[in-house]
């Protein structure tokens, strides 16, 4: 399958990893292209991209737009302060009547540690992703843990614990479920409703941060006990 | 011990049910003990207090005040539209080097469901309880369950899932800790850190309350995977 990936971080590396293992036709899509394999300084895992790509010669790089129009199904693993720019830069025809995964976190990390949220309670970043791209089929998932649990969650309780979705497309729900658990080895994957369930996730994070201090560390997740 | 527990709902009826069965000295605190008694229409639980005390005779009632006065450890159950004003009607001088467990969130129901909440991201209704009452030494606990599970917590995997504590006295957290394990069975008390960390768990209530919808009822938590 072609997957666009969105960002450039380790997120977005990690993702492109994994689902290029799986042999699929992944491209990461990035503001500018010559600027990133231009730069020097580490970035996302401690390596600059030209040292990660290298390792992963099958995952293609472009820009946002090119990314987007590669992608049968896309991922936004961009930062979420950068997120709906990076996603107006990708074109909003190259997301119509596609599965957009919305990984990101509206984080806000300028006033320090712990961050605080960019949008919260009555809105969130999913919601304003999906109105910014009526017609991408948004579905929020994988931003409640770890990136590396993203897509190896049997690191932890044979893979059983919790993954989330929301979003207002109930088939795009049913295929991401499909790929959390065929893909990746999800156990409990968890539909919580429409886009604004994205609030209750996002929401999540304050308290997830907490607790990789309180932790030691971000292996770890949540999981739904009944 | 002689217990206060500020608030007459299905939470503070629950706990002091619990808590009195195990021998201890509960009265709950109410903003007025006679209006509570004449009140017809049946509340927390189905019932109306007087009917739930008729099963619970070994429970004091009292006022705010009274209750406060009566307890060398406290619990605020109240709603958390209207925490600080019963934590003021209760007296300050009473709350004076007692820990006080704050069990409540700031809930607001005004817009419907799901509810928002009144304070989050920046500050928590913890935070505002501890500001209000310098002296007393706030627990932030037992506020991401349903109110049976969280003095019957072995309902579910024997006990084996997450209750969460945040608070400046460790002292006071120690000994709020020793009390969700000994009296109720709790197996993972985690301690997040100082008072701020109510806003993770405060945040939790957004992603609980679409839980129950989508699980079909308040009967889960979160257990923290490693």
């Amino acid at each position: 399958m072609k997957i666009g990936i969105l960002g450039t971080g380790i997120v977005g590396r990690t993702l492109a990893a994994r689902i290029e293992s799986l042999g699929h036709d992944v491209m990461m899509g990035t503001r500018d292209v010559g600027a990133l394999n231009a730069k020097a300084a580490p970035s996302g895992g401690g390596e600059t991209f030209t040292a990660w790509q290298a390792k992963n010669r099958g995952v293609k790089l472009g820009t946002f737009a090119e990314a987007a129009a590669h992608g049968e199904l896309l991922i936004n693993a961009t930062s979420g302060s950068g997120a709906l720019a990076a996603l107006s830069m990708a074109g909003e025809r190259n997301f119509d009547g596609k599965v957009l995964v919305d990984v990101s976190n509206p984080l806000d990390f300028s006033h320090g540690m712990p961050p605080t949220l960019t949008v919260s309670n009555t809105d969130s970043l999913g919601e304003q992703v999906q109105r910014a791209l009526p017609r991408a089929r948004v579905v929020k998932t994988l931003n409640t843990m770890n990136a590396v649990l993203m897509v190896e969650p049997r690191q932890l309780a044979d893979g059983d614990h919790a993954v989330f979705l929301s979003g207002n497309d109930a088939a795009a729900k049913k295929q991401v479920s499909e790929i959390l658990g065929g893909w990746f080895g999800w156990k409990q994957v968890i539909d919580l409703g429409d886009i604004t369930t994205a609030r209750g996730t996002e929401m999540l994070l304050p308290l997830w941060v907490r607790l990789m201090g309180a932790l030691g560390g971000p292996r770890f997740n949540f999981k739904i006990v009944r």
